[in-house]
C-alpha cells in the first residue's frame, strides 16, 4: 500500500444507488405514491440547498438537515405524510452499492488509502460505510471543509488533512462538474459513468466530459497502471 | 451494531506501545543513543508543545508538524543527528498495538460506531490504523477540533460530528486526565490500565482514579452489559 497516494470518492451516485434504494424505502412508507418519482424530487432539492450554503446566505449545516428540510417540502408536494420524519431522513443512511463496489474498493485499498469525499456528512457516511460494505481508511468529505463540493477548499481540506499534496490525490466521480472542479483544485480525476443514476432516460454524464486521469468500468482498475504504482 | 452508541479512544499508550515502538525504530538508526531514553524525551516534549495551542499562542496545526518540531529538540538534547529528519518523524505511524486491541476492537465494532479521538492527525491515525490493524469506522481526533485534548471542543466535535450527543459516546483512555476532561464535557467514560507505557517503573495512571462508568482489562469487554446494548 502507498500511504503517498489516495482516492478520494464522490458517493451519492458513485458508489452507491441512491434512486432505487431510496424508492424501495419510500415504498414501504408511503404505497400510494410513485416511489421514484418521489425519490428524484427529494434529491432535486439538493443542489438548491447546497447553494445557499456555498453562497454564504446560510452557515454550514451537515446534510442531514438539508435532508429532513428537503423531506418536508417533498412531502408538501406529494401531499402525504410519514409518522416519523426524522427516522424517514434517515433512509439515505441505508443505500445499496452499484455491484461490485465493495469488492472492488477492497482491491484498491491495497495499493492506496481511500476515502469519501462526499458532500454528505462523516455521520451520513459513517453509518452509509457499514450499511453497504464501504471500507474506507477514514470518512472525509463536506464536515472537514465545513462548506459543500464543488467549492475548491473542500478537496483541498481532504487532501490537507491526508498530509497529501493534491496532486497526490485522484477524485474518483461519475459527475463530471465534480471531477472537473476537483482538476481545478489540482487533484487528479478518475470518472467511472452510471448511467442509470436518474434512471433510465438519463442523458448525462454518460460520458467523460474531458481527458480525466482515469476513466474506468471497474473501480479495481485504479492505480493499476505501472506509473502510478510506482510513485 | 448500535450506530446510536460509540466508543471513541486516546491512542498513544491505550492502545498502542508508542515508547517501545519508537524506542526499537530509534535503535535502528541511532544505535549509540539509549533508544528508550530518546523515546521518552521526544515524547516528553508533547503536552509543552501541544500547550502552546491550546493556550491560544500558537495556530493549530497537525501534530506532525510538532514531531518534526520536537524530533530537533531530542536531537540537540543527544547530541546526534540523522540523514532524514522527515522521515524519522513518520516513526509514529508505525507504532505496534498491546496484545490482543486489533481483536477487541474488531469484536466491540460488531456493537458499536469506534473512532479514534487522538491528538494525532488524521493523517497519522490513519497510517497508523493500517500499520496496527486499528479497524476503525472513521478517523476523529484533534484535526476535527482543529484544537488538542483535553479542550471540551475535541470530545464535543468529534460527538458532533458523529451525530451523536455526548451521553451517548464513551471516551476510553489509560489517562485519568483524559477521562476527566471527557466526563466535563459530557461524555461515558472507560478506563483501561496500561502500566507500563512508560516503562516499568511508571507510578502514575496505574488504576482508575474515579467511578469511570466502564473499568475494562480488554476492550472486547466495553458494551458487552446488557443496560449498554439494549439502548
Amino acid at each position: 500500500m502507498d500511504s503517498g497516494q489516495a482516492y478520494i470518492f464522490d458517493v451519492f451516485g458513485t458508489l452507491v444507488d441512491w434512486r432505487s434504494s431510496i424508492a424501495r424505502q419510500v415504498a414501504d412508507v408511503l404505497p400510494q405514491v410513485d416511489a421514484n418519482a418521489f425519490a428524484l424530487d427529494w434529491r432535486s432539492r439538493y443542489q438548491p440547498a447546497m447553494e445557499r450554503v456555498r453562497a454564504g446566505e446560510r452557515d454550514y449545516v451537515p446534510v442531514d438537515v438539508l435532508h429532513r428540510e428537503m423531506l418536508d417540502e417533498t412531502l408538501a408536494e406529494f401531499g402525504v405524510d410519514v409518522p416519523d420524519r426524522s427516522i424517514f431522513a434517515r433512509a439515505w443512511e441505508k443505500l445499496g452499492s452499484w455491484p461490485g463496489v465493495s469488492d472492488q474498493l477492497a482491491d484498491l485499498r491495497q495499493r492506496a488509502l481511500i476515502a469519501p469525499c462526499s458532500n454528505g456528512s462523516i455521520a451520513l457516511m459513517t453509518r452509509l460505510a457499514r450499511f453497504a460494505g464501504l471500507p474506507w481508511d477514514t470518512v472525509l468529505g463536506a464536515d472537514i471543509a465545513q462548506n459543500y463540493k464543488p467549492v475548491p477548499q473542500v478537496y483541498l481540506s481532504n487532501c490537507a488533512v491526508l498530509g497529501l499534496a493534491p496532486e497526490q490525490v485522484t477524485m474518483v466521480a461519475c459527475h463530471n462538474d465534480d471531477l472537473v472542479a476537483a482538476r481545478a483544485a489540482g487533484l487528479r480525476t478518475a470518472f467511472i459513468a452510471r448511467p442509470t443514476e436518474y434512471g433510465p432516460d438519463q442523458d448525462f454524464d454518460l460520458e467523460p466530459a474531458q481527458d480525466w486521469d482515469e476513466v474506468v468500468t471497474d473501480l479495481a482498475q485504479l492505480a493499476t497502471r505501472p506509473s502510478l504504482v510506482s510513485r
